[in-house]
C-alpha cells in the first residue's frame, strides 16, 4: 500500500494541500519492523520516550534459549507468547528488563509455569498468529489462542494498560510472574515481593542482578474488576532458612510475600466486560509507582487515545513524502528514534541514580536508557531537530545529575533506569552534551556540564585513561580494545575543546584540542590502519585488519572500520593516508572487500556487511559520507543508495543489525533527508543524497525546513545540484543554523555524477586541521 | 567488692548523705553478665536505647557452629574474636544482625578469611584474654593478641566508634567483612555494596534474608587517618553472569563494588596515633547513615564521655543499696532493660517500616526491636517507671506507625529495624499500649491506638484468630500452639476492654471483656490444665502436661506453665481449680515437681527449671506471685528467694535463660524492689518481697519513691509487715498512682511467715471477676 501516492494523486492536489502538505505518519509506522532478524526492537506499546514499554515476550530466560535473540523479549518467528511485561529496550545489543510479566489464563486450571513452547498446553504460554496482531505506536493487540483471550496493550508515559477479553463463562485469571526476566541467568532475581493492598491495588518489587547489578524496580497495578481471590506463591526450592510464618501463609492468600521466585495468581471469576489492568512502575519505591499510576487518568481507551495523540504530535516533527517502502521505513525509523532515552523519573521528580540512591530532580524530568556509544552519532543529533528543546535539556540535565551521583564521579557510559552498566567504550555523553550546547539548547549549567565532561575524560581508572593521558594512547598490554578507545577518546576530547572554546575557558580548550590529535598515536602509517600500541610504543602484532574478536585491538569491529574514526579531523587522516586519491581508493576497497571467506558468526553485533563496511553496527555509520571529505561526494551518493537498498526493509527482519536505541533508525532518517551528522559538535551535517520526494522538519523553534527532491528515481543515483532557499549551495555540508532558520533544501538528481560539486577544499565538510570557519 | 558498703560505713553516714542517698550504679554494671550460658547478651558498647550495638563477635555463621549459642555474636567461652560488628540483640532467643564486621589487621599479610578458631593465624580472627577486657556501659576494650592491637569501642545513639592502637611500625589495616552475619545461613546475604567516596567516607549497604526477610541496612564510616589504599574484593564463586567491567576493577581499588560476598580492605600504613573509626548505620539509605554520622560530633573520647553521661543519667532512675551480688545483679539488670526497644529512625526522622518502605516520623523518634511476647510482661511496665515519658510515648507511636505501614494492617509481633519477623504468639503490642495509656502517658492518639489494637485482635489470618473469634478458642487441628494462643489472646483482649472503657468506647469494652473470658474455653476442668481444643470441641489427645515440643499445644512450654496464664482473672482460674487450697497445692506441685527424668535439651529456650517452673523462659515469670492471689503471699516470698538465689549470678553465665531484650532483667529489677506487674493494664503491682536494703525510684514525673527494707537477711525469708508512707498497707498489691505520687514503701522482714496479711479477699491483687475497684 502506498497511501500517500493515493492521497495526493496529482500535482495539482499536492499544490493545493500546501503548506500542510504531508500527512502525519502515524499509520505508516510499523512497530514490527526490526522484531525479526537481530533488530531487537519490540512490537508492543510505548508512549514517546515512555517509561513503560508494554510488550509481549515470546520467550524469556536464557535457561530456555540463547539470550541475544530475545533481547527485546519478542522474536517474530517464535510460535508462542509467554506474557506481557512492562520494560523493554528498543534494539539493544545486550539486554535485561522484561519486568513484571502478566499473562491471562482462562478456565479452571491455572498453570504456574510457562511450559514448553513446543508443547502447547504444557504451561501458561499461548500460541498466537501474526494475522491477529495489530502493532501501532502506543497500541498492540493479539489473540492468545490457547486461553481464547484477546489481549490489547497501550501505554502512557508512566503507565501501561492491558485489556483482556476473555471468552464467555470462562473463569478469568491473571498470572504475575516475577521469576520471568530477559537475559535471565540463574541467580538473577535477587529478591522480589508482592503485596495486596486493602483497596485492591497490587504492588510489588524486584531486585535483579542483571546488566545493571542490584537494580530495583517497583510496580503498582489496579484492575477494572475486583480480585476475588489471590495467591502469592513461592516456587523456590532449597531455601536454607525460612523464618517464621506470616499470617495466612498456609493458604498463599497472604497480604504480602517476598522471595526469589514468586508468582502471583489473581482470580476474577467470570467477567461480563473486558478486564483492564493499569500498571505503573517506579525505580524509587511502591509509593512512587502508586503516584505514577494516579498521575495518568482514564481507562484503556482514554490512555490509548491520549498516547495516539502524543505520537501523532511527536511524528509530526517530520512530514515525509517518499515512495514506498521508504515512507514506511522512514516513519518507522522516526518512531524508533523517539523511544529512548526514556523517562526514568517518577511524577514527583524522584529517581534512582547510579549510586542506587533516590534523588530529587529539581526542575527537570530524569531520563535514562542512554546507549551512548551508539546514539552520540546520529540519534542525539536527530533529537535536537525532532524532539522538543525541553527533552534535549532534560537529557543533558539527567547526564549531569547522573555524574553527580556516580560513585566514580563520571558521566554515564551505558545507563538504564538510572544505573550504570559500563557497556561499550568511550565517554560519549561528552559529545552529546557538547553538540546540544553548541546548538544553543539551554536549560542546564554549561560550566557544570563542562566540568562533568572533563571529569569523564580525566578519570584514570576508566578504560585506560591513565595511559591515555600519560602516553597519548591507550596501551593494549594494559587495556583491551585500545585502538578503538584511543580514537574515540580523541574525538570526545575535541568536543570538550569546542565547548570550552565557546564558553571562553581557553585553557581547557587548548588542552583538549591537543588531545584531539591523539588519534595519530594509534595510526600506523605503514599499514594505513588505526592499530593498538603497547605501552612500549610498538604496535601489537600479529596484525590482521579483518579479524573481529572480543578483547582484540578493537571494539566490535576491526581495523577496516576503526581506521576511519577521526570525525574531528578527517582531512588530517586523509593526508596521513597519502591524500584524497589513496583515501578514496581505500574507502572503495573497504566497500568492495571480498568477505566471502570471512566468518564473523561468533560476533553478536556483526551484521549487514558490504565488504568490510558493516552497517549493522555503529563504527561504520559515518564512513559512506567520507568521500565528501575527499572531495568526491558523488561516490557517497552512490554508496548511500547501495546501503539503503540493502540494509533497510519494511519487514520484521528489515533492520540489518540492532536498532541500538534509535541509532540505526536515526541513520536512515538523516540519510533519507539527504544529510548526516558525521561530526556531532561541528554544527555541520554532511550532505549525501535524499531518498524522499519531499520532507519537512517542523523544528522545535517553530520553523519549518523542507527538503525537496527533483527527479528522485532509481536511475538518478547522483546529485546534480543542491539549492538552499533557491540558491545553489557550493559546499557538501549544511550548517545547523541554516536548518534552524527554516527554509528549503532542494536536490536535483541526475543519472551521472557531478564530479565538480564539492571538490574544492573550501566546499568540504569540517576538519579540525583545515577549519577556518 | 562491695563499694556501697564501704562508702556508707555507718548508719550515721547514711543518714547524713540523704536525700542523695544512693550512688549511681554506672560502675556496678557488668555487661558481661549473660554473655555465657544462654543469656545471649552482648558485652559491647551501646548507648541507652541506642541504634548501634558495637560489640565483638567471637564466631559468626552457622556454617561454622550452631547458631543459637551465638545469638549475640559473643560467647564468653570462645577463644577468639572474629571482629566487631554494629548491631546485636540483647538476649534474643533467635537472631540475626552482626552487621558490618570490622577487624584490624597488622603487618604485611592481610588474610581475607576469618580462619579456623582452632588454628591461630589461619585467618584474620585473633585470640584474646578476658583479663584484658573492660566492659562498661557504652565502652568495651580488649587486646587482640594476634595482631597486637588494643581495640576499644564506644557508641552514641546512632554511631559506633572504634579505636585501634596498633603496634609501632606495624602497617595498619582494617577489614570490613560484609559476608559476616549472625545466623548466617547460606544464601542469607542477598546483596551488598561498598563505596569509597571522594572525601574518604566509606559507605555501603547490605540486604539480608534472615530473621526479617529482605532487610536493608546502610552504613557510613569515617577514619581519623586517611585511607592510603583500598580494595573492595568479591570472593563470590560461580557467578553465572558478571556484566561489564567497572573502572579500575582489575585492581580491586574500585570506587564502588556490589555483590553477594564482599570484603573491603583498607590500608593506612604505619600510624603514629591510634586509629579511630566512626560508623553510623541507617535502615533508610547511605545518605541517612551519613546524616546520622554527622549528627554526633566528636571523636572517641567525646562520644565515650557523652555516652557515659547518658548512662549515668539513665541508671540514676533507680538508686540501689543492696548486698552484693544483688547490687551488681540489679544494676546490670537495669542496664539490660534500657537497651531495647532501640532507636531505629534516622536523625532526620526517616525510618523503614514493616512494608520495607521509607517513612517520615512526624514528631517522634521511631523505635524498633520489639520482643513483645517477652517484654509486655515486665520490661515495658518497668520502662514506664524508669524511662522518660517521651521514650514510652515514642514506643507507642512507633507501634501505631508500624501498624499503618503493615501489609497486614496489624501491630508488630516481633519487630526489629522496623521489619516484622512473625516470631512467637499473641498480639502483645496491645497490652503494652493499654498499660502505657492506663498509666496516663500521653503523646499519642489513644483512639487511633485502640483502633490498631482492635485491628490486631480481629485479623482472621493471624494465628487462628478466625477460629478464636468464631469458636472462642484457637482450634489445634488448624493452628499449632492453640492452648497458649487462646489464653494469651484472652488476656490481650482484656487490656483492649480496659482501655476502651477508659476511653468511653463502651461497645468495644463490652465486646472485649467478653473475649477476656475465652481462657475458659481452653481450660480442662477434668485435668485442671489449660489445653488445646480441636474445632469439634474436644481436647486434643494424648495429653502429657510435661511434654515440651515445637508445634505442640503450647508455645515453648507445657500445660504446667500455661495453665497459670490468666493474669486478667486469676481468681476465676482459682475457682475453676477448686479454690485457694487446691490452687496453692498445685502451685507447690509445680515448683516441687521431680523433673529429674525429663529431658528438655531439644528445646532451645527451656532453661532455669525449678520443678516445672521454668524461669529461663517467660511463661513462668508471674507464677511465683500467684500465691498472693490465693491469699498466701508468704509462699510467694519464699519462692522468690528460691528463684533469685538460683537464677541470677553476677557472672557471664549468670542468667538462667535468654535475657529477651530485658524481660529477664526487668523481672529481677521489679522483684528486687519487692513488687511485680503480674497484670499489666491493671495499674497494680503484686507485692512480693524486696532484695534491697534500700532503693529509690527517681520517677519520670520528678517524684521519688523509696523502698526500704528492715531486717534484710537470708534468715528473714518473710515479710512481717508493709508500710506505705508510714502506714501499714493491708493489701498485697501496690497501685501505680501510689508509686507515681512518690513516698516510701517500707518492708519489715522476719524469719516466720505472716499468714494473716493479704489473706482477705479485699486484700488480694486485681482479678477481673472480683474487681470492684
Amino acid at each position: 500500500m502506498n497511501r500517500l501516492r493515493t492521497r495526493f494523486a496529482s500535482v495539482a492536489a499536492l499544490a493545493l494541500a500546501m503548506p500542510m502538505l504531508l500527512a502525519n505518519g502515524y499509520e505508516d509506522v510499523d512497530p514490527r519492523i526490526g522484531t525479526g532478524g537481530e533488530g531487537h526492537t519490540f512490537p508492543g506499546a510505548v508512549a514517546p520516550f515512555g517509561m513503560v514499554q508494554l510488550s509481549p515476550d515470546t520467550d524469556t530466560g536464557c535457561e530456555i534459549r540463547e539470550c541475544y535473540g530475545h533481547a527485546a523479549g519478542y522474536r517474530y518467528d517464535d510460535p508462542t507468547i509467554q506474557g506481557f511485561s512492562h520494560t523493554h529496550f528498543s534494539g539493544a545489543g545486550h539486554s535485561d528488563l522484561g519486568d513484571f510479566l502478566v499473562m491471562p489464563v482462562a478456565g479452571e486450571t491455572v498453570p504456574l509455569e510457562p511450559g514448553d513452547p513446543k508443547q502447547p498446553g504444557s504451561g501458561y504460554r499461548s500460541r498466537f498468529s501474526h494475522a491477529d496482531e495489530i502493532a501501532q505506536p502506543g497500541y498492540y493487540a493479539v489473540t492468545l489462542t490457547d486461553p481464547g483471550v484477546r489481549a490489547e496493550m497501550t501505554a502512557g508515559t508512566r503507565v501501561g494498560v492491558h485489556r483482556y477479553t476473555f471468552g464467555k463463562n470462562k473463569a478469568a485469571h491473571l498470572l504475575l510472574d516475577l521469576r520471568s526476566s530477559l537475559y535471565n541467568y540463574p541467580g538473577k532475581i535477587l529478591w522480589s515481593s508482592l503485596r495486596m493492598r486493602p483497596d485492591g491495588t497490587v504492588t510489588g518489587s524486584r531486585t535483579t542482578r542483571g546488566w545493571a547489578a542490584g537494580r530495583q524496580l517497583y510496580f503498582a497495578m489496579r484492575f477494572s474488576a475486583p480480585v476475588k481471590r489471590h495467591a502469592f506463591i513461592s516456587t523456590e526450592k532449597d531455601v536454607k532458612y525460612k523464618g517464621f510464618q506470616a499470617p495466612g501463609r498456609g493458604s498463599d492468600a497472604v497480604a504480602e510475600r517476598s522471595g526469589q521466585a514468586l508468582v502471583g495468581r489473581l482470580d476474577f471469576g467470570t467477567l461480563d466486560a473486558p478486564l483492564e489492568v493499569k500498571v505503573a512502575i517506579s525505580s524509587v519505591d511502591e509509593a512512587g509507582a502508586i503516584a505514577n499510576l494516579d498521575s495518568e487518568s482514564g481507562g484503556f481507551d482514554a490512555v490509548r487515545s491520549a498516547t495516539r495523540g502524543a505520537w501523532e504530535k511527536a511524528l509530526s516533527a517530520v512530514e515525509i513524502d517518499a515512495p514506498e517502502p521508504m515512507r514506511r521505513n522512514l516513519y518507522t525509523a522516526l518512531y524508533h528514534t523517539l523511544i529512548a532515552p526514556s523517562v526514568a523519573g517518577d511524577v514527583d521528580g524522584r529517581y534512582r541514580g547510579p549510586d542506587n540512591a533516590v534523588h530529587q530532580a529539581d526542575g527537570f524530568t530524569f531520563r535514562s536508557t542512554f546507549s551512548l556509544w551508539d546514539t552520540f552519532r546520529a540519534e542525539h543529533p536527530l533529537l535536537t531537530l525532532v524532539a522538543p528543546e525541553q527533552a534535549n535539556s532534560d537529557m543533558v540535565r539527567s547526564l549531569i545529575a547522573s555524574r553527580k551521583a556516580s560513585p566514580d564521579g563520571i558521566l554515564p557510559v551505558w545507563q538504564f533506569h538510572g544505573r550504570e552498566t559500563w557497556t561499550m567504550i568511550g565517554y560519549h555523553a561528552v559529545p552529546v552534551i557538547a553538540d546540544t550546547y553548541m546548538k544553543g539548547i539551554g536549560g542546564f549549567d554549561a560550566n557544570e556540564a563542562l566540568d562533568a565532561m572533563i571529569a569523564s575524560a580525566t578519570y584514570d581508572p576508566y578504560g585506560g585513561l591513565g595511559d591515555y593521558q600519560k602516553l597519548g594512547y591507550v596501551a593494549i598490554d594494559r587495556e583491551p580494545e585500545a585502538a578503538s578507545k584511543t580514537v574515540e577518546y580523541a574525538y570526545d576530547d575535541w568536543t570538550i575543546a569546542r565547548m570550552a572554546e565557546k564558553l571562553g575557558r581557553t585553557d581547557v580548550a587548548k588542552r583538549f584540542y591537543a588531545r584531539a590529535g591523539n588519534w595519530r598515536n594509534s595510526f600506523d602509517p605503514k599499514t594505513g590502519f588505526v592499530r593498538a600500541r603497547k605501552s612500549d610504543g610498538a604496535f601489537r602484532t600479529p596484525f590482521d585488519p579483518t579479524a573481529i574478536n572480543y578483547g582484540s585491538d578493537y571494539t566490535e569491529g576491526n581495523a577496516w572500520q576503526y581506521s576511519w574514526f577521526v570525525p574531528q579531523d578527517q582531512a588530517a587522516l586523509f593526508r596521513a593516508l597519502g591524500g584524497d586519491a589513496k583515501t578514496v581508493a581505500k574507502l572503495d576497497a573497504m566497500f568492495e572487500y571480498d568477505n566471502s571467506k570471512l566468518d564473523y558468526s561468533h560476533a553478536e553485533d556483526i551484521a549487514g556487511l558490504i565488504g568490510q563496511y558493516i552497517h549493522g553496527n555503529e563504527p561504520s555509520h559515518h564512513v559512506a559520507y567520507l568521500y565528501a571529505h575527499a572531495g568526491q561526494p558523488w561516490r557517497t551518493q552512490a554508496r548511500l543508495k547501495q546501503i539503503v537498498d540493502s540494509q533497510y526493509k519494511p519487514t520484521p527482519d528489515g533492520l540489518s543489525g540492532n536498532d541500538d536505541l534509535g541509532q540505526m533508525s536515526a541513520w536512515l532518517m538523516f540519510t533519507g533527508l539527504g544529510f548526516y551528522p558525521v561530526t556531532p559538535g561541528s554544527l555541520e551535517y554532511v550532505i549525501g543524497r535524499p531518498f524522499v520526494d519531499r520532507a519537512a522538519l517542523n523544528l522545535p523553534n517553530g520553523k519549518r525546513f523542507t527538503v525537496v527532491t527533483d527527479g528522485l528515481s532509481n536511475a538518478n543515483l547522483y546529485v546534480g545540484k543542491v539549492l538552499l532557499n533557491g540558491r545553489p549551495l557550493p559546499r557538501t555540508y549544511l550548517r545547523h543554523d541554516e536548518i534552524m532558520a527554516g527554509g528549503e533544501l532542494r536536490f536535483v538528481m541526475q543519472a551521472t555524477p557531478n564530479r565538480s560539486w564539492g571538490k574544492a577544499a573550501s566546499a568540504r565538510p569540517y576538519s579540525m586541521s583545515t577549519a577556518k570557519r
